[in-house]
């Protein structure tokens, strides 16, 4: 019986070995007193835990000393006020603590932290101290030995290479974390990703394993969907937000790890589960093959504000739905054709109720008449429209500034894999390297969980300063870099 | 060869048992969000390590938690606006924390606290927490079952013996300390009242011993004199200040710990040191045996604003001579005919000098012609006066607005016990229930740093918010109420 806990054993079996490095940061020992302030740089994004110990410089300290400790990601965290935010998402996310120390000693702060600047300030000492033994113990999944540089010859997509895997590498801890400053759950849509470059860079499968089998752990919404992101401190905690193409995106990031892997052991545990997801799915389309909206649950796609989605939720559909029958094709499932033959259905009728054949886009009821790059892109990934047709749509609506354009990496890896697909391989180059490398100009140490170019303050909780800078589904640079050979 | 390491070691054999108790507050269990405080009361004044746990209440808390933890050792300090206080000893012995907390957990906060009351405020959650399993592991090295109640037939006496005995008990920690909330230090003017108390009280030696020697491991300074504080951590470290009239009483606690316990032991391990104390003081003295400012020294006497002190510090040397004579004289030291010869004639010279026949009391060039109860007290514990002169002069300048005033339970001490040195039994009792029973009626659980009754916001560091409420050296009305069955 393959229940919840039979997959808990199975994810507590795939536990990653974790690796430690200790980082010293660029100031060996200094001498503050009260109001000072230094910054230590790690020269690199870390995530992990920090420790520093304080002494007297001439005399006896005779009381408490309290330092006020921020970690940023990059500089322009460091500077924020962090008493400023007030918005919705929790500002305990913002990583500053407040501690007192009663005399001399070694000190290990006892969270976790995601930074590459760390500023300390002396908000009271009575008398000079030195600060001294600073180190950033870094942890991560990825065994950074395996990994091999990119093989290309273009400069810039060397460094996106290296930003892409340093940011895999961060968000690889006990388990693919979203972002390791802020959310630090798996989320299914960051898993694909996250798998997905694994396999051309760490190639660590039992995380990728791991987090299958929490997933299949997770108990289902009232549509039969899984749960969306999961928890495991202090205890496993499958969520309760059911996003209907994160869903979707579990049955996807399976097929890719049988793509990958050709292990049939993981598929059989769990090909009941994607059956029911894509069941499930099925259950919300009409009697013309169109996903109707439901009650209680919605669609991700992207953070693009004001985005209607339902049509890129339905090329999802059909994505998912050919990975899938391709699948159970490999594994000599005889229900493949089932399938095949739906996803040919269910294609002829995006083409016939969601194309504007006058405007030569999908434009259509279900999303309001809204013009978007997402739906565009998610109909051409389900096959909807290909060749010619397809290059020329695509071309139109990412150079139009009238179509809603995506926010989140997240998203524009999706746009990038439209482009490998129509075979638009220059385009593509010059897309990751618009908006990978753009956050590169920026100095970005690790990508960037959304980046608008014109708007670096852009933030989906209205507040650049909660942003998660070094995010999960932002690293799939390397994945095309290293699968197209560029 | 009695150096530095033969008393470390000596004090560290001496290291007292701690006894440990895990004090329940009276809210068990309460759910709590976002700007609520909730107030937790042990029930009594408690030195130790508060810990909790928290959890969800229905749903999954999904960011960390930020709490506001204040101690306060009476609920004025809970209701003080801490962030208001700018004065000159170190804001950091205010005792609050901001802590962060990832998860629901059970957190143990590191550092120790001297307090009755705790407020929680929860600066920010996401979502409601449940608070529960408040513990607060209080610690002690005094054995409560050893103390026996005081056998007095007066029911004020009898609580305030409950409040000193309580006051010494949170100070014995793994030595003598002067209060548990601010300074935690080894002071000789705490010490040796401490140790009085304890004779008659848990009757503790070894805590006693540790701390003689502890002093006696200490750097003199160019007078001779040893220093008035000791820390031991993170590492033994011996103070800067070298206060006069404590230098005297590291004296005067060897001669009561002898006359108390007759232990020759310790007597002989610290006679040279004495002597030398005595000597350095000596040394200090004009031709004609009136003691003369140093340069870099000071004497303490109380933290009475603008007091002038040479005269009472003049007292503090004649009342240890007597104490040391005799105890010479006890263990067969030829010397002490020497210190009592010289006794005598300090005393005579203090008539002389610094007597003012007209005005029936001590007031002198020395101390600018200032008319104190210190001087007065001090030269009646110095013996220059007694009989109905010294009495006439002692209520005279008690009951007398022109005269300077103790503020502390420390001098009000030796007050006390020039009362009892008079035969002033009934005028002593009333003291002891003017001052110390005037801070019950505040609610005192322990007895306070300083007490003035008409001004309750008195502190000798400008702000009352930083004065200790549990210290050491207002303990002594056990001492009083015991050895002379009051």
């Amino acid at each position: 019986m393959k229940n919840k806990k039979f997959f808990l054993s199975k994810a507590q079996d795939n536990y990653p070995k974790l690796y430690y490095k200790d980082i010293k940061p660029d100031i060996t020992e200094i001498a503050v007193s009260t109001g000072d302030s230094i910054l230590l740089d790690l020269g690199e994004h870390a995530v992990g835990h920090f420790s520093f110990a304080f002494d007297n410089v001439n005399d006896f300290i005779d009381a408490p000393v309290r330092l006020i400790i921020k970690f940023g990601e990059d500089m322009r965290e460091i500077e924020d006020d962090f008493s400023l935010y007030k918005e919705g998402l929790s500002k305990t996310w913002l990583q500053e603590e407040i501690i007192n120390l009663d005399y001399p000693q070694k000190t290990i702060l006892p969270r976790r932290y995601a930074c590459r600047y760390i500023k300390i300030t002396i908000d009271k000492t009575n008398k000079p101290i030195k600060l001294f033994d600073f180190c950033f113990r870094a942890s991560t999944s990825a065994d950074v030995s395996v990994l091999k540089p990119a093989e290309t010859a273009d400069a810039l997509l060397s460094k996106i290479d290296l930003v892409a895997t340093n940011t895999l590498k961060e968000c690889m801890q006990s388990f693919f974390e979203d972002g390791p400053k802020r959310d630090r759950r798996l989320w299914t849509g960051d898993l694909r990703l996250e798998a997905l470059t694994n396999y051309y860079t760490f190639q660590n499968l039992e995380i990728t394993r791991r987090c299958l089998y929490l997933f299949a752990a997770g108990d289902c919404d009232k549509l039969g969907f899984l749960p969306s992101y999961i928890y495991e401190t202090p205890y496993y905690f499958s969520g309760s937000a059911h996003i209907a193409d994160y869903a979707l995106l579990f049955v996807v990031t399976v097929c890719d790890y049988y793509k990958h892997i050709g292990d049939t052991g993981v598929v059989n545990d769990l090909i009941s589960i994607c059956k029911s997801q894509l069941e499930s799915f099925r259950n919300t389309l009409d009697e013309n093959l169109i996903v109707t909206r439901q009650e209680g649950w919605f669609a991700f796609i992207d953070w693009c504000p004001g985005l209607e989605n339902l049509t890129a939720l339905q090329g999802v559909y059909l994505y998912t739905l050919e990975h899938f029958s391709e699948l159970l094709k490999s594994i000599g499932d005889e229900e493949h054709e089932k399938y095949s033959i739906h996803l040919s259905e269910v294609r002829n009728a995006c083409k016939k109720y969601l194309y504007d054949e006058n405007k030569h886009a999908f434009i259509n009821k279900l999303d309001k008449g809204q013009f978007n790059v997402h739906s565009q892109v998610w109909m051409i990934l389900g096959g909807v429209i290909d060749g010619e047709e397809a290059k020329k749509l695509l071309v139109s609506c990412l150079d139009n500034k009238n179509a809603k354009q995506p926010v989140t990496p997240y998203m524009r890896h999706y746009v990038t894999e439209a482009l490998f697909k129509l075979n638009m391989r220059n385009k593509a180059v010059q897309y990751i390297k618009t908006f990978w490398g753009g956050m590169l100009e920026h100095g970005a140490d690790t990508f960037w969980e959304a980046y608008i170019p014109e708007d670096l303050d852009f933030s989906p909780y209205d507040n650049r300063t909660i942003n998660s800078l070094c995010h999960a589904w932002s690293c799939t640079p390397s994945y095309f870099i290293r699968k197209y050979g560029l």
